[in-house]
Formats: structure tokens, sequence, C-alpha cells
């Protein structure tokens, strides 16, 4: 066995990730010494209560509560606690120290991402993030590394499990969205307390930091619009099918170019999505991450979007990696933000509609319709008229699904706004963004 | 505008990546400059000929047949000649010159990948070639730092685009090979000489690549068993379609386990693979990259195998790598072979198959076949059975399509030999593995 150099590797937090990546890094210790160029010795492991059950065993002398004492004199520090603090105060503390750290909380880079970037930046230390957007999915060097020499054009991404498994169960099943909360649940996909992955906020913070990453450009969660996917039931599904599409929770960040130059856009909401396309066929939990970029065309890259041993190989290919750097000499690589592109309000975003409307169903309804539309400019471009029933006032109802060509997302909200108040609109059903053009 | 270090680069040839490269070298300068912290000067273009028509327009007075001097004194050497010599003598010119290497010739880093790795390793520099797999689509980098802390079982990878194009337009139209490749040919898909693609040359040195990275072990060509798709035609097709496959070329490495032992096997050949799977639905010329690892579980890379500007992406990616290594100092990362597995002939390897016989329509011939594959080891998992018209003698012509269960390869060729000899096979229509299991 070669003689390699020790490396002091310390892990903060020991939850399912976690606890994976301690008994990885001792399970193929060689292996992992001859690809690091270095042996990777697990020095400790800090958690809150020693004395916790844990889902698998852990050398009970490696624990320790005193996460200071460890970090210092540690060459890589592996952050696993999530969560705002003291996640972030330990990362700057191991950075300052000297350590190149490793951490796959998505929470804390989309907020203080920056700030551990400059540290890291000031010492010559690297911080890596490969498990922090889209698990296993290696996305993170393709963008900082293999995509450096290209100009990325827009980002598409199924960035969270929990809603594509139960979007694609909705869709497949043809079941209702409370039903496959609960099944979700019952499996342990989704939370106790779903809102994080449900309402978007878990996708907003991924695109947030895959925006910053493609766009070179600093972009703050609060600049990321965010919708969830509770408005989603089961009619609108089976509208979508219909139509040809499948519904998916999308992490959009897109490169616009106008008079005023160039600016992005980042935005997080369910969308309509053509049958045909790549990311219409990711299933169940999985995720993946659609890149057009100018010279490369398009990409897509596909795999496990969450998992506590599918996150534990991202983790330690940053590990890999940072010892790797560490043994190489030489500064990190920093984070490149120099475009800074202004960040658009999703106010100014073009992109088609599917406006779904209740109306009367009498004389001269369509053409009030149409008249609203061609005011607000949004151009129809297709059209699908239903007879489904009778209204309050005892009148015919029909449903109208409108699929219309590319418009200002301003434009359009005012104008299903004014559709709303115009008399002849019983109910608008649903007002979705087609995206995949 | 930052006062950026300057960085000298050479490009050795000028064909449609070399002047996409060369391009986009000048159309982003500012952008590249932001990005690698250096400004990335185009000092010169070795060509054959100065005087050669070209694609693209290139500054006249940076074309030069000397690629000796040009070679000297540059921080980065990009070589996109193809072939083996004078590229190989070029780039270990440059690395021994001081250089870091970018090169996409995949016959070179299939043949004398490990003499320009230890080059490099003795001066500290780096080979960076994620063009030579997979063109646009970021592979190497994946492999070789994602998933450094895991463990890759298998890679099957759709890496050559023309044999795919003809492939996929057989599937969908029904159409013929000869008639497919005579329309590739006139399109630019395939070359006149189209022998390196359908005889799975090209795809052969792919996969040297991919196993090399993957395995942490030196695979030499001659190890990786070969075979193409020219035997692939209509009635083939059809009874894959028919059965639920589609047929594609794949260049698969695997990494074996026995009682001594773990070792790898490296082949490509057409192959059945059930529509359901991931691969099934790359189309056209594209190409994807379809990884199982013990940690990460599935992945998948999609994207364009080839084209003069896709290509140029991935080589671009890997200037700005080499520029940021060049400021950030360190030695470069060396390839790890230090697993050095064995690899295994094509004989030792097990998958499924099926076999489609013609056999004589008459009693006890089902059991004299049976009996052949239960003595060779082979077990039948599916058998379907019709009547396809007379055979040369005038008697009745049956049609049998065997799927096994896992068989080894030798005993199945055996028993292939063994059935074509037995006297009732009429003829041996087709033996094709199913992988993707």
């Amino acid at each position: 066995m070669t003689d390699y150099r020790r490396l002091r590797v310390a892990l903060l937090g020991a939850g399912s990730v976690g606890s994976q990546v301690a008994s990885l890094l001792r399970q193929h210790a060689d292996e992992l010494a001859d690809r690091a160029g270095a042996r990777l010795e697990l020095v400790g492991i800090a958690v809150r209560d020693v004395d916790a059950p844990r889902d698998a065993e852990l050398p009970r002398e490696l624990l320790t509560t005193d996460a200071d004492a460890l970090i210092v004199g540690s060459d890589i520090v592996i952050e696993l606690m999530g969560g705002i603090e003291p996640a972030r105060t330990y990362l700057l503390q191991a950075i300052n120290s000297g350590a190149d750290v490793v951490t796959a909380n998505k929470a804390l880079l989309a907020t203080h991402g920056p700030e551990l970037f400059d540290a890291a930046d000031q010492v010559g230390a690297e911080v890596y993030y490969e498990a922090a957007a889209a698990g296993a999915i290696p996305i993170i060097r393709p963008l900082r590394d293999s995509l450096a020499g290209d100009r990325v054009q827009r980002i598409m991404g199924i960035v969270n499990g929990t809603t594509n498994y139960i979007l694609d169960r909705m869709d497949t099943e043809g079941a209702e969205f409370a039903d496959v909360l609960a099944d979700a649940q019952r499996l342990g996909y989704a939370e106790a307390d779903p809102t994080a992955d449900v309402e978007g906020y878990d996708a907003a913070q991924k695109a947030a930091i895959l925006a910053s990453l493609a766009f070179h450009t600093t972009v703050p969660l609060d600049t990321v619009h965010r919708e969830g996917i509770t408005g989603i039931d089961k009619s609108t599904m089976d509208a979508a099918r219909h139509a040809g599409y499948v519904i998916k929770l999308l992490a959009v960040c897109e490169r616009l170019s106008g008079d005023d130059g160039e600016s992005i856009s980042v935005r997080v909401y369910p969308a309509l999505i053509d049958r045909a396309h790549p990311l219409a066929s990711v299933h169940g939990a999985n995720n993946a991450v659609f890149v057009q970029a100018e010279a490369a065309g398009n990409l897509m890259f596909y795999g496990a979007g969450a998992g506590g041993v599918q996150t534990a190989s991202a983790v330690l290919g940053d590990v890999v990696s940072a010892a790797r750097r560490h043994i190489a000499g030489g500064v990190g690589v920093g984070e490149s933000t120099l475009a800074n592109l202004p960040i658009v309000p999703v106010g100014r975003v073009t992109t088609r509609y599917q406006i779904t409307l209740e109306v009367d169903d009498r004389p001269g309804v369509l053409a009030t319709v149409a008249g609203i539309l061609s005011e607000g400019r949004v151009s129809i471009a297709t059209l699908e008229q239903t007879v489904v029933g009778d209204g309050a006032d005892g009148s015919g109802v029909a449903r109208l699904v409108i699929g219309t060509h590319k418009a200002l997302e301003q434009d359009l909200s005012e104008t299903v706004d004014r559709l709303a108040a115009s008399g002849v609109v019983e109910r608008v059903v649903s007002v979705l963004r087609v995206e995949g053009d």
C-alpha cells in the first residue's frame, strides 16, 4: 500500500447523508486514498447529542458535540447539518482556519453563498457543493467547468424529487394531489410539513444556485419567482394530458436579450411541457436538469435527486476533489460573478400560456374574450371550446382552453384580471405557462 | 475592464472544431477572461497549408505551418489535428515545455493516453480531453471528479452519433441499412468511408477512454471487444421492435465480481435495449452515457455527440479550466490508474441474449434445440415460434426467437455453433445481447 500523506477530515452532522458519508469514507478508505493521493482520515463527527439514536452504526469515539475543537486543525470540513446557523459560522471558521469545505446546504448557499465564496477567496480555499443541487447528479462541475467556455442560454430543471413524485403519480394514475401527498408522506418521500417542497422553496434555492453558476451572477434568493404545486388538481392534470402536455415543477433560469443589453430571469413554477420533451419522461422522485447552451446545444443530466447514499456520492466526490487540491497546492478556483447581469422580475418574462376559462355559453362571449386578449397584446395560438354544464344563473357554461403565443407575463396577468372582471367569465380555472420550446 | 494576466494559447488544426474554437475564443474574449481570470490570447494556428480553403474566416496572420515554433512559449496548447502523428509528438513537446494541453483526439488518447498522462505527471501539467468522448456532453469531469468518491459499476454509452442516426432511422422508418447509410453520407452525418463509425472503431476508442477513467485502470484499445452494425438488417430491427426492444450500438464498460476478485469488461456491440430504458429514447445523432454507480445509483448524461461548434464548447471549457489552473498554481491532477483491474475477454462476460433461428418445422426439433441449449448451460427465459414458409428441401420452416437468462458469452457462442451444426437449424438469423437490466 502506498504511504500517503494523511488529510484530517471533519464531519459536521450525522443524519441520513452524514452517516452514509462516514460509512463510505471508512469502507472505501484504500480506494479513496489511491484516487485522492492522500489518506482521508475521519477525525470526528460533530453532533448535537452523542447518544441520539442513528440510522447507521458510527464509531462512538468519533462523535463529539464540540464542533469548534473538531474544526481547528482539519484539512477538509464537511458540513451536512443543514439550516443557516450554526452551519454558516462553522463553515466560515473552517475556511478561515485554512480548510477546504464541502457542503450540501442549499439553504445556506442560496442565502449566504457570496459570503462563503468571498471568505474562501481571501485565503485561497475552495467551497465544494456538488450535493447542494440535484442530489447525486453531477451538475455543478459541468456548469462551472465544462461549460465555462460556452454561454448558457437556459436551464430547465426538475430539481425537487418530492413534487416530481407527486405530479408523476397524479399524471400516470389520475390521482388527486392530497391523496398522493399523504402517500408520499407515508413512504418518506415527503416531510410531515411538506411546505418547503410543495410550495417550491426547495426548488427556488436550487434555482438560485444553478443560475448563479450558469450566468456568473449573484442571484439573491428573493429575486427568484416562486410558485408551488398545491393549486394543481386532477382536472388541471387531466386537461394537460388531453392537450399533449405533462405538468412539471420547473426551475427555469433564463438569459434574456433586450435593447438595453442582457438580463436574466430565475423562476420556479408548475409548467406545461410537451410530452415529447426529454424532461417529460422524468418519472418518480428523479431529478433532471436540461441545459441549453449557445455552442453545446441541448444537454440533459439525469439521476436521483435525493436520498442519503446518493447524496453521499456527490459529497465524497467533492471530498476527493478537495483532497487532490490540497495535495496539488495552489489556490482554489473562486466563483465567477463578474458578469453580474441584472435580474428581471417575472412580469418581464415572456412564455407561452395555456388559459382555461369557464364562460357563459351564449352568443358574443367568444368575441368578448378574444377582444380582451387582443387588447392585452396576448395572441391566440390554439383554442378549444367544450360545453361543460350549467352556470350559477341557470344558463349554459362552456370551457375555453386557450393556448397563446409568447406573451409578456405582465400583459398576460393584467389580461387575465380583465377577463375575470369582464362579466362573461364565470371562473378562471387555471393559467399555466408552457415551457420547453 | 480588469487588467488580466495574458496566457498564450496555441491551436493545432483548423478543421471544423478548430475554426469554431478560434472564432469563439475571439468572439467571447472578454467574458472568457472574466471566467478564467486571464486573457486567453490566441497566438497562432498551426495548419498544413495556410492557403487551403476553410469553413470559417480565420485571421491570415495567425496561420502558420511551423507548429514547433508555435508550441514553444505557449501556456496552453489545443490539439485538434486528429490522428496519431504528428499530434502525439506535438503534445509531448508542449507538455515538456510546460504547457497544459487540451485535446479532442480520441484515437490518440485510446492508444497513447498513458504516455501523455505520464509525461504531464512528470512536469505537473495536466491533459484535458472533455471533447474526446461524447462530444459536447460533460462526461469526463463527472467521471473523474464528481464520481471520484463512488464506485462505478457499469457504463452504457451511445457514443457514436452516426450509428445512432442510422439505427434510429431504421427503427422509426423501417428503412434498410444501406439506404440510410447513403442518406447519412449525403447529409454529412457519415464519412465517405464509414468504417470507423459503422464498424464500431470510433465507439471502441471512446469506450477505452471512459473505462480507464471509471475504473482507474489502463484500458488498452486492443482489449476492447468490438462489433459494428453492418449485420443489422431491417428484419432484425423489425423483430427487435416486435419484442419490445430497440437496437443501439452500445459501449459497455462493466465491473465484474468473481471469486478471484474484481475485473472489468469493455465491449462495443449492437445490443437490444428495452424501450422503457432511458437510452432507448436517444434519437438521431445524439449521444448519451448511462452510468450506474454504487452510491449515486443511475445517472444519465445526454447531448450532442459531435458537430464542430458543439465539440468546440467542450474544448473551450477545458481551455478555461487549464487557464484557471495556470493562475491558481499547483500541479495538475494526474490520471489515477492505481486500481489497474484485470480486463477480461468478452467470452467471460454474462448477458442475456436473443437468438433467432430458422429451423425445420417438424416434430422433435424444439426438443433438440432445447436439449442443446440446456447442455450448453444456456437457460431459456422466453420462446416464440412462428411458421415462416418453406425450407430449401421443400419442408416447412419455423422461426424460433429465444430469449435467454443470463449466460456466459463463451457458453452461448459454443452453443450457437452446436445449434448451427445440429442438422435441425436451417439458419442462425441473429444472436444479439440484451443490455440494460
